[in-house]
């Protein structure tokens, strides 16, 4: 087999073998094929598509190049929730002790953020206390004995995928269905997953602003996952605003807790309930949507959703104190209000701006080895279609870092579109595809 | 400027600015885009294409990457002659002379040979005492002198398009009109020619297989050149057997002195005349092909172009008395003559293997570094339509490899496909595009 003949037959588009992607996938990885090569067929992907066979393969090839965990002895049923990325996305951390309480087995692991997304793994340790770096022994341990663990990973999941994503982002071919399709899936079906949830935002602060396109990727989503013999249900979401009411590691914590306790933003209640159905109907737990939804009401109301999230943070040697009384949480140096250029109706959030200023205040990284102050973030006090006036907050800015403040508030302002028509408000969960 | 948004415009079809296209040749040259972003950017022109404009920005950036000959000093009239490869294609040897014969000043540079393709610079090496390595003031004044001079290149002439050719050729782009166009053109016109006539060629034996897309090629060039104030005119010929009857350094200079002796074979004499007409219609020195093709039959009838050959041999050191006698050149020690596999009608000649089995004998190097025996080579002895038997050879071997000998027998008997059935013959000059 020869990398050149496999990029000219791309480059004509025609369909590439099962060899010929395992052949690329292997031989890039352990560097027998450079990066320009790779590049070039690349970019004739991106130009020239894949079938979903040719993606499948694609996807088992990355997922193949690395460690798979095995959780079979966890349980049969291993289920898997994956969020196309957003601002304020606290939704994991309210999701999973729902599913757990239900019965249904969590064993998660969760990244950290990078650039203006936030990522479970850091939020989860700003409880004093919670330890994310489980060996995957006391991880499955975690799950036998309480139903739920939430780490990071330490595996080496997917490495043909960090290596390919690394190169598309230098190389303009980022934006290919089939390669964030097979992206996102080689990492799920590395980390054991037999079904799968994904969580598909579109909108101003998501990578997918187009939700055709979301839905046609959301598609190839569940297309590979009937190659391979995964369920895949995708719920797109509208991310033309920040997840709820903050962003930040504490302070979405907060705010996952106070859900938790029933009392949950519009946006994020319809996300949580939406992704929790899907669970349940997959886990064969419920028959319909309807009783799947009584039954999520009921784990929220009776306060075992709570219990389980008290219980997975104490297992993994968090604080619990902090979770039962939230003010233990300590407030940064400066909360500052930030007021709106003019008064009228929110039109729009541009999120990825928000984002930013977050990143701005502390709340999150630029590289891999900066550090994180958790008590740094944003209050987001008024949403798309709420009416301001120029002495009402829209936001107020959390972060010990003085220096920060003026720019984090001119970015702020920036990001709110402010006019005196009002926009018909799209619902957050705008489809659903499986 | 960012290279990332560059490959980005391409990858969606939009026009790239003369702007971009300079930034990526000036940026690529230097060593500060990587490789893999210039392989990416090459797929998608491969596959996007670019208009003229853009052609014609590529090749003056590439052009410019380097030296530029300036010969504004020896004539106001450059003419240049460019062949895009063939086997045996001695035709610059014969053409030159006879141009210069009509008084037209001919400065040209001409590289080697490698691979299945000859150099016409190694040619000239096989005359005993030539030397193609003068220096721009030597070759200026011989041109000054004697209207004449043939030498090997030692400028860095367009130096990104010697290192965008060397990525193509591996990542599978490099039969791309654009790409082509601007290759052979910025090398023309960093050689400092400003009329070009180019032999086209195409068929087996050449890269272009196709007359279609070799006609699309051709009008690019021309493009090109009305683009940049170049006069540019090409001439397709056909390439579905090696032109004339030798293929070797040696061979190849006597075939051509016997040319300019008024002894051509059939294609050689309708190349020549082909090329030289276009020539002398750019230099103004006739009015129309009708006057040309006279003064070329004049030069050769008279000697004229013969004298001016010894002449230039004469300056550039060579031993002449070898022209004169032609059997002064010495004979490799195995003359070995090649049967066919069967008696028939010759219907087609795979001119690449005839090449590649001249290799083998010793004319030609598989990389820059190989020492070239120049008695080695092939007497094509039959051409396409010639009826053989299996008792009269097809072509024979000359060699100084007793080992290699079997190998390229095989080599030449596959390259003919003889059946019972006669072929149309094509023309040799297919078309002039101009």
């Amino acid at each position: 087999m020869n990398i050149v003949n496999i990029i000219e037959k791309k480059r004509d588009k025609k369909e590439l073998t099962k060899e010929e992607i395992e052949y690329f996938i292997s031989e890039y990885s352990s560097g027998n094929i450079p990066d320009y090569q790779a590049a070039a067929l690349i970019m004739a992907i991106y130009l020239n598509g894949m079938n979903r066979r040719e993606t499948a393969d694609l996807t088992m090839a990355m997922a193949n190049s690395g460690e798979i965990l095995d959780l079979s002895d966890v349980s049969d049923l291993i289920i898997d929730k994956h969020s196309t990325g957003g601002v304020g996305d606290k939704i994991t951390i309210i999701l999973m002790p729902i599913i757990a309480a239900l019965g249904i087995p969590v064993a998660k692991m969760s990244g950290r953020g990078l650039g203006f997304t936030g990522g479970t793994a850091d939020k989860l340790e700003s409880i004093p206390g919670y330890n994310v770096d489980l060996s995957i022994d006391e991880f499955k341990q975690n799950v036998k004995d309480i139903g739920i663990s939430l780490i990071t990973s330490s595996l080496n999941l997917a490495p043909a995928d960090k290596k390919i994503y690394a190169l598309r982002d230098t190389i303009g071919c980022v934006s290919s269905i089939p390669l964030i399709a097979s992206s996102i899936m080689s990492k799920k079906i590395a980390s054991g997953s037999n079904k799968i949830v994904i969580d598909l935002t579109c909108g101003s602060g998501a990578f997918m602003k187009n939700i055709v396109k979301a839905a046609i990727l959301a598609r190839t989503m569940v297309g590979i996952g009937k190659s391979v013999g995964r369920e895949v249900r995708c719920v797109l979401t509208n991310m033309d605003e920040p997840v709820g009411y903050s962003v930040g590691n504490q302070l979405e914590i907060i705010e996952a807790v106070k859900a938790l306790k029933g009392d949950m933003a519009k946006d994020v209640e319809e996300i949580t309930y939406s992704l929790a159905i899907q669970i349940i109907l997959m886990s064969g737990k419920a028959k319909d949507e309807q009783s799947a939804h009584e039954m999520v009401k009921d784990v929220i109301e009776s306060g075992k959703a709570l219990d389980k999230f008290r219980e997975l943070v104490k297992k993994q040697g968090g604080d619990i104190s902090y979770i039962d009384d939230l003010s233990k949480f300590e407030e940064p140096k400066y909360i500052v209000p930030v007021f709106p250029k003019r008064g009228g109706n929110i039109v729009k959030i541009k999120t990825e701006k928000i984002g930013r200023a977050s990143v701005l205040l502390g709340a999150g990284r630029n590289n891999k080895d900066e550090k994180i102050d958790f008590q740094a973030g944003i209050i987001i006090n008024k949403k798309i279609n709420d009416i301001v006036k120029k002495d009402i907050p829209i936001a107020y800015i959390y972060t010990n870092r003085e220096n920060s403040i003026d720019e984090a508030i001119k970015e702020i302002q920036d990001s709110y579109v402010i006019l005196n028509i009002k926009r018909i408000k799209r619902r957050t969960v705008l489809q659903i595809i499986n």
